[in-house]
């Protein structure tokens, strides 16, 4: 497995804030990438594989929990399991937050929530809440009415204590069969309203909609985008579209999914570990990701008890 | 992926508690077997991959937080947890409960949430709370008392209104290195406070002293192993040993891990999505494994709005 | 204080299921009382001085928390809440619960938390979600429409696996401007939809409305109604006109915050405890409150520690 | 009721932290008083009468959840009521943690928990995990090992981020049987271990050896103290005494289930409201103690909809 070194739990101390790091990102001139987490584990591996960012994304947050993408696990339970996330690491997570989870007094509040548990920053999408199925393919799905989502992009910006908390405004326009002079409205409008960055979404497997609207964009403000559909066009092509970040939307968690059930229909098959051990992780890998070696150190620190003293052998 | 049907959100009317098919799995003559679960759709895909139970494995739920497991996350993160896996499966879950997470009295309040929500019973081991790493090697470390944990035992019994509901005693004592004898002591004595099966543990990677374990048991009542270290011993010998069940207890979360990090590492140095794609579970799968077909159902029954006509795109 | 011998922690074995005893006590030909309470402890003491039944308030429950009645407290904060208040007492509970906190899906799975936690049933009402203020005095302001209200009830009742769940529809057709036909309108549709009661409110300080909508109603279904603004009319007068049950929905919680704000100016005000000691509860009437003698008789069941020998003096 | 104006909800920008706040009246010349708060409504009313600092009571807490306070609510569903509790209130809290809810790694997690939600500090004592009776009135109880507890101070210490984050060390060692002597030697070696005050602890009704232990302390550390026994003793004297801070430490929730008790009693009895009516607090001081004002204005600057025009008319 990796040997990348293990974050430290805390964040360094002359390192810039965890808002400051995604508002840096979202700035930057060159494309960055963040990738998807839904727990401490996976927000983690994320981090040591190399991303400077996270994508706590509504769809894999509400499947692992196992249930659906539509408000059925509450807002607090999706933001103890953003505590975990944040804990568990040392770059920012966007959280993917659907519609801010109500009106406009419903995102203040949790904006406030999520600076207390330093996630970085909120996406919230121009849908009524709760969630309906959104990408349910009839044409011209109802959107929020544009005052009404540009007063709750207001609302957030003004409760939140750090300055570098970032909103971002998700249009569903192109999505929801509005075309692309409307989605370019609204953008300009949560813009105005102080989104700090606009994510601009897309069901075709092509990127041409996109890119059409990053050209009459015109890099007014970051622009985000995820290629979860049209996955195939080459990231350069984002670059030289003057794409802000790419959001690899949901791929550990259909990693995951995927590497499972596998793992499950092979040893309910053969009634046997000995075909699978090589190919997961070994249980030193697991403690390795919890953090076991810092705990060890600790009890040497603090803990008057003369027991910790040899290596840890593990079993579960 | 696989073609199973969906489990149904609710338990077949005509079908056992879970209380009963635990009960029925830890009594039956053939050796049964579960699989570690840790959040609700590794304990979808445990049910779906033809498990008759799962082992909600206090490693594994701890390590998917991102947290040790040292008590780090309290009981009721972990119970919040439980509800959702037992919520997404139809299939008896025994939740690995460390000590109880405290006292009898503890145990006893554990007991009657998890009835609540149908987490089918415990397994209670013989240490200290807070958990100390418990596979530090030194020599001997300390259990609780024989009689203290007993009480324990008793209250837990006397507390839950099903009478299915099990309590399995852990034995520490191979583990903390005071031999076979202590092991059977313990053994006999937690069964007379009640205990419904005995799980007997061991570190070495042979399962001589589980055997021997076994053979000096004769059944008294049924015997539980996880052969984590040992798992190349066939499993023949563990029927053949009269095993009741057996537990594969930290697979998923292993599986996982693993398939996490291989894709975010080439995800991260290729920068593109194209050579993952194929490796992960599409996202119709995570949708299928969400339970979307049952909401769409229900949209149509429930709802009057005319918008869920046709087939659903995803894109997260 | 009170002699009231403590409520059982467990139900009586041979008493009705919390979920029957609402049921019953909607059904009764005699006028019923349910107390509202907002947390474990004011739960336990509705319980103690008589009543049968308990409306868990949302107003009340969002005001102990310090937040207020728009959805600032999650819904999973209240059955956190709630599950406290089930566990402390022996009589029903019956929820005012919002809209249901979204749509038919979210009731559904509300129904079913609610269920595993005991309480005995949940009163929605015809609202739209977020919660919006909801007497402020504009005309006709605007109501859920009526056949998604009538697919939500279904889809509740479908949902329930008790078959004494009860679902009440409220009907806000009086207090937002609607006029009596459309109040009875709701009322009917609501009641051929599956609600097991109508609960009918207003504002006005005479109970005429009320009384109107009673005799036009006719006892098709039990009516309840909610005094706080026409408390001053007699009693006697809702038991002729029929009405099933009285919710007294808002006085414990107003009772404690008038309480405490005295109590917390006067020692402020002179440094001492001396002038109030009297006036407050003694501290072993906290400890009987939440059960100290049933531990202390289990710790000599449980417990082979010598230590619980003798009398408890108490600190905090 | 109070004419106080409500607290603002957010710190005023220009206020010392409530970190800060804290660490002010722990170390201020003059006698400083915490007051007992439970709930969010609670502490806002202690705020509202002029306390300079909330102490947020383990055994008031547990109370108003219905429980015991033998850590049968997690630590968890503590943490959560503390934030309402935060977010309800700028002056500071001061938690009364028991041990920290275990071992030196526990504090070091809750530590950050209460740093991130804005609790100033804990206190936490020298007694052993979960808790036992503390005040049942055996000779000698056992405590923890010096040791082992000046071990947790120093990791508590170590863990926090703002410096002005506050442990204060409880010495159960009167209460506990040991002696004047004991204490004196433990209040030494948890403030060389980092302690930032003494909370020196007697259940006698006279103030003797609190007074004595004051004697031989002579101001090494703040010292503090809980009266609830020895409440005749006047102030003047615990000023004389050089007491740094009195904690008024369960006045509040006694105060309110003293009155809950007995409006609940009241209109059980008499089945109607007018006597009891002017007694409690109108529902429009409810809703002022929510901040419902605030939401109005908010909604008129946030919110496109023409509806917030005229006065709140509330019913609950």
């Amino acid at each position: 497995m990796s040997t990348v070194p293990l974050p430290a739990a805390e964040p360094f101390k002359d390192r810039p804030s965890k808002f400051a790091q995604l508002r840096a990102l979202l700035e930057s001139k060159p494309t960055e990438f963040l990738l998807e987490a839904h727990n401490g584990l996976s927000a983690r591996i994320a981090e040591e594989a190399g991303f400077k960012g996270i994508w706590a994304s509504g769809l894999a947050i509400s499947s692992q929990f196992g249930v659906r993408d539509n408000n059925e696990a509450s807002w607090t339970q999706i933001v103890d399991m953003l505590e975990f996330m944040s804990d568990a690491t040392t770059v920012p997570i966007l959280l993917d937050g659907d519609t801010g989870y109500g009106n406009f007094n419903n995102l203040r509040r949790l904006v406030k929530k999520l600076e207390q548990r330093e996630i970085a920053g909120v996406c919230i999408e121009d849908k009524i809440f709760p969630k309906t199925n959104s990408f349910i393919g009839g044409e011209r799905q109802p959107l929020a009415e544009i005052d009404e989502f540009c007063g709750k992009i207001k609302a957030g910006k003004d409760s939140q204590s750090d300055p570098n908390f970032s909103i971002v405004a998700r249009v569903e326009a192109l999505i929801a069969g509005w075309g692309l002079d409307e989605a370019l409205r609204r953008a300009e409008a949560y813009h105005r309203a102080g989104a700090d960055a606009i994510l601009i979404h897309s069901k075709l497997s092509q990127a041409d909609e996109i890119l059409a609207f990053a050209r009459e964009w015109g890099n007014r403000a970051p622009l985000i985008i995820v290629p979860t559909k049209y996955y195939s066009t080459p990231t350069e092509v984002f670059r030289k579209a003057g794409i802000s970040t790419v959001i690899w939307a949901n791929h550990l968690i259909r990693a995951a999914a995927a590497a499972m059930a596998q793992v499950a229909r092979e040893i309910h098959a053969t009634q046997t570990l000995v075909n699978i051990e090589d190919r997961v992780a070994p249980v030193s890998e697991i403690f390795r990701l919890q953090g076991a070696e810092e705990l060890l150190a600790a009890e040497r620190r603090y803990s008057t008890a003369p027991e910790a003293e040899t290596g840890a052998i593990v079993l579960g």
